[in-house]
């Protein structure tokens, strides 16, 4: 009999993250002080992370080693199942032979309590007690507030009050692993006392969010903050899904032609691809990496290289990187995780390199493409990782049309348990695509300072 | 380090289910037609369910083999891990070593496929092409959704109306993998009329939604009914969980002391107890299997064994069980999956034998348990099997005051990610324990016809 999952043994679970940094061709722009637009030294960072971070944030060491204490922890659920899609790929009657990185197995569901985890050990070896942080669809705070809950240490959220008030099942869940939950905007930070004072009635933003949790975190000596994603350390600790792939896909002696992941802060495309994207600077190997993202929040393929913050507020560094303008408004797609309007540094500075290759897919397509893997593989996607999907049969298609036998690998970031809602509004009908107008694009683009 | 998951690989996976009915030292009682009292014989059960399945109910053969086709849907996600629970032992101090069989890895969150595919496959052999089941809160629903959508067969499924509203996201995944789900009653059957001109606002109830099923599907000649729990065929599909358990214990040099699981109709129990009971049959092994049951609804610790029938309107045979009468009406708790009034015919005979055990728990010590479960292995627990870590938390403390290390083993049945209402119900403090008033059992219980 065939076999469908590939499975590396906990002992040989990668112990070292890598560091795309020491290998890139062109080095990063240095991220600027949002006041001065000078660049930004560990000293301006130290008030809301720690310094173990702060050094991996800049450190050009390819090879890190990922403490005892977060190896241990990552066990509970890691190394994650390698799948082969014998079904998705009969179903599509491709040639191409089509792999997915399990990493919803999870307790919170999806990649990021490989950061999570990370990001409260360091802290909690600095003395921190507590982390803030934001949460828009709830993923990141569930992470948070688990890898908190191993670490004995208080988690506050500021979920925004839209998300707090639809998705009350995520909430439940931080409160199930300890977290304090608040439906921001609040009446417990200045900036979240600004908005309701203009307006009472607020959903919220993750920008208003963000800038909550940065304020929570800024003024007190044992609170940090916490994000789940864009910064380069997020992508560091993400990379043991794609060196776990590398060691699994050995195993049954592939190696991928195609690296596909969905795209939107970047840190699960990251993940997969970067120690790949090694191999392809370091031995020359012709494996193309291609980030997913949604039509209506296209910052690789529309968006401009440039210096832009990273929250609604201006609170965050200025970074070089795609982005849509902080003033861009995606339209309300299901995929809250992708609706970001700029793009991790690193991954931005790869694309600008032409190291990996993005696409921009619509809804609908993205959720036919869920369904078709649901009915396959049994596996039901989250929309965020339906772009992956979308963005994997794509590829095998175009395999099947040219005869090809290619080895796709893609990330299956997450669980769609908490997005079924989604799915409803998909067999009612009421999904379409959406296209952010270019000339919007370019108005939020232009309304950028230009610094360089 | 030490290693927490012990995986099967799938080449290693079971080839043959296990049938209890080989090895009882009691054999047992035969089920009765619901009109003539007589012993039912496969004529009376063929217009319901296919021959191959009504064999294994009545089957006397020790093993039987998986058909390669179930194999092959099986091995999407099993073997399923067995985790070693070193974060629970440490919490509890215990010197116990915990293990627990996650089956919540399956698509459908629970070990309910096991059985769904086995028989969605045997239908399909005998040329039917349309499967009606009920389901209460939709673990039993969705794994026969995903099993007829492998085997390209409708699917219909009555669910309780009260659930069709209140749990509106099972529903939904039902409709992704491809089935029809209506809220029951419905005014599509005779059953389904009936009520609503009784009461035109039924919320419905299980054995309404048995009834509609079962007489959607007796008079069509290609649609069966299927049943996920209670009966033979079940317990013997079910077997794999322990037949995995036995090779993934042995791997590590271990026996278990103790086997435990929820018992609602007696499926996850049987399927992870019957194999060890084997051994105790017939190695005389000191291996002690304990079923789970709520206060609120405690068929094997409070009930008659007594013949019943298995459902409120008097479709089914008359069965050997364990019952709190038919009319009984347990007090709404939130594990729905145990709220049933009889036990399966098999299990209810082995408790009679004295070859298993039960114990009745109340629900806050089960939410309690429930809690401290995910905040050490993470992982969030269905409230069904949540009785289960109850057990077996109860168990390990006992081994700390007696200092005994012993092992335990217990059936992690499914995960709570659809059951989140109820945990913030927890967490408000609003579940109380709910014990059953003896007189109103034993007056349910008087009530039944005595046959014997």
């Amino acid at each position: 009999m065939r076999e469908r999952k590939i499975i590396l043994s906990e002992k040989d679970m990668p112990k070292k993250w890598y560091n795309i940094q020491a290998d890139m061709p062109n080095p990063m722009q240095p991220p600027l002080h949002p006041g001065t637009k000078k660049p930004a030294g560990p000293e301006d960072l130290s008030p809301i992370f720690p310094m173990a971070l702060i050094e991996q944030e800049m450190s050009k060491e390819r090879w890190i080693d990922i403490p005892e204490e977060v190896l241990d922890i990552y066990s509970l659920w890691r190394p994650s199942p390698l799948h082969r899609a014998y079904n998705l790929e009969k179903a599509l009657g491709t040639p191409a032979k089509i792999y997915y990185k399990q990493e919803g197995v999870s307790p919170a569901g999806s990649h990021k309590p490989n950061t999570a985890v990370a990001q409260a050990y360091y802290n909690k070896q600095e003395g921190i007690k507590r982390l803030s942080t934001e949460t828009g669809a709830g993923q990141w705070g569930c992470s948070l507030a688990l890898a908190c809950n191993y670490f004995d240490m208080d988690c506050t959220v500021y979920m925004v009050k839209v998300s707090y008030k639809q998705k009350p099942y995520r909430r439940s869940l931080m409160e199930v692993w300890g977290a304090n939950v608040h439906a921001s905007p609040t009446d417990t930070t200045k900036s979240g006392r600004d908005v309701l004072e203009k307006t009472p009635d607020s959903l919220g933003s993750l920008g208003i969010a963000i800038s909550e949790a940065v304020e929570d975190a800024a003024g007190k000596k044992d609170t940090n903050y916490s994000l789940g994603s864009v910064l380069n350390h997020v992508m560091l600790h993400q990379s043991i899904i794609g060196l776990e792939c590398k060691e699994q896909l050995k195993m049954v002696d592939q190696y991928p032609d195609y690296v596909i992941g969905c795209c939107g802060g970047g840190s699960n495309f990251a993940g997969i691809s970067f120690p790949f994207i090694h191999d392809k600077i370091r031995d020359d190997k012709q494996v193309r990496c291609i980030g997913i993202e949604p039509l209506a929040c296209p910052s690789l393929t529309k968006g401009s290289f440039t210096y832009d913050i990273g929250d609604a507020a201006g609170f965050t560094p200025l970074m070089m990187m795609y982005t849509l303008g902080h003033d861009f408004m995606p339209p309300g797609i299901h995929a809250g995780g992708l609706r970001y309007h700029g793009q991790s540094p690193l991954v931005s500075q790869l694309h600008h390199d032409g190291l990996i290759e993005a696409r921009a897919v619509g809804q609908e397509g993205v959720f036919e493409a869920a369904l078709t893997f649901a009915r396959t593989e049994g596996i039901l996607p989250a929309p965020e990782t339906a772009h992956a999907i979308k963005g994997a049969i794509d590829v095998a298609l175009e395999c099947k049309e040219a005869g090809e036998e290619k080895t796709i690998l893609f990330n299956l970031s997450g669980h769609g348990h908490f997005d079924l809602t989604a799915y409803d509004d998909y067999l009612a009908g009421k999904i379409k695509d959406v296209e952010y107008p270019q000339e919007l694009i370019d108005e939020s683009i232009a309304s950028l300072e230009k610094i360089s």
